[in-house]
C-alpha cells in the first residue's frame, strides 16, 4: 500500500498537479470516476452486469482504479490511513446493523426493526 | 490489504448480503457514497474544503472508507487485484498525460495540446 | 415554467445565496441530489423500485425536486432554456440512435452496429 | 411543458426502451448525467466554470438536457408533476432555511443556529 501511494503522489507531483488537487477538488473526480464505472452497467440487470464484469475485466478494473487513485490520493492528502477508516466504519457499521436483524435484509439501518 | 478484504467480506457474509451485492448494485453504491463524501465539500471553496478536512477528519474518514470498503467489494467479487489495476492504471495514465506537456495544466488528455 | 423559474430565483435572492450558486458548485449540487434520488432505490430490482415508486410518490417527489431546482438554477444563470436545449438535444440522439438500428436495444450509440 | 413530455415519450417508445426504463435505471441514468455535467467543470474555480458556461453555453446546455430527459421521464411515469413538485419543495425549504437565520449562509439546515 505504502508503494502504491508513493506511485500516485510521483505521478502528481510529476506534473505538478497538487495545485488542482485539494479535498473538494478530488471529491468532485471520485464522483465523476464512480459514474463512469457505474455507466459500465447502465441498463443492465444485475445478471447482465455480473456477465459483463466476468467478460470486461480490464474495462472494469480501469474504472475501479480511476475511483481508487484518488480516493486514495485524498485520504493521503488529508493524513488518513484507509485501511484502518476501513476497519473503524465496518465496527460502527457492526453496531448499526447487528447480525441478527440485518440478515438477509437490505434495509437502511434508519428503518431496520 | 488481504486482511482488510477478509473483514468485508466476513461482514458482508455475517448478514447474507452477497444476494444484494452484485456489480451493479455495488457501481451504485460506490456513487452514493461518492456523493456524501461531497456533500462534506458542498458550497466550500477549495481552501475551506482543507480547512474543514483538517478540522473534521474522522468525518472524512468515514465517508472514504464507506466508498472504499464497496470498492473493494466490487474489485474481489470481479477477481480485480486492486493495486495491480492502480498501478497498471498510472502507466496507461502516463502516456496520456505526457510530463512535458501537462505539467501545471489541468486540461483533459483529448484537449491537449 | 417563468413562474417555477421566478420562484426558485426569488427563494435563492431572499437568503442571498447567489454568492455560492456559480455553475461549479451547482453542477456539485445537481450530483449530490442525485445521488439521494438513487439512494431511494439502492439494492431494489427494478421492478421492486416502480413499486417503492409508487408507495412512495411524495419522497419521491422531493428528491426529484431537488435535482430540478439546482438544474433550472443553472441553466437561468447561464442563459439557457431548458426545454429548447432538451428538444435540439432530443433532435441530436436521434441521429445518434437511429430508429431502425436502435429499436429494443439498449446499446451505447457509439457501440451500435 | 406537456409538449416537451410529449416528445420525450415519443424518443422513448419510438425505440421501443420503455423496458429498460423502470425508476432505478432511469435515477442510475440521472446519476451518469449529472456527473458528465459536472465533469465540464472539474478542476476549475468557481469563477472559472462561470468564464466556461460563457464560452461553452451549447456543451452546457446539451448535459442540462441529459439530466433534465431522464429526470422528466422518471417523473412522468411515476406521476409527478415537476413544476408543482418544485412550489412544494421550495415551501418546504422555505421552513427549513427561516431567510434571518439563512442569509448569506452556505451551512446545512441541520447545522443552523
Amino acid at each position: 500500500m505504502q508503494d502504491t501511494i508513493a506511485r500516485i503522489r510521483r505521478f502528481r507531483d510529476d506534473r505538478d498537479w497538487k495545485q488542482f488537487h485539494d479535498p473538494k477538488n478530488l471529491a468532485v473526480s471520485i464522483s465523476i470516476e464512480a459514474a463512469e464505472l457505474l455507466e459500465l452497467f447502465q441498463w443492465k440487470t444485475g445478471e447482465e452486469a455480473g456477465r459483463y464484469a466476468a467478460e470486461n475485466k480490464e474495462r472494469v478494473a480501469e474504472e475501479i482504479a480511476d475511483v481508487a487513485i484518488y480516493l486514495i490520493e485524498l485520504a493521503d492528502i488529508t493524513g488518513i490511513d484507509v485501511e484502518e477508516a476501513i476497519r473503524s466504519k465496518l465496527e460502527k457499521n457492526a453496531k448499526k446493523y447487528p447480525v441478527e436483524r440485518s440478515r438477509g435484509i437490505s434495509t437502511k439501518y434508519t428503518d431496520l426493526k
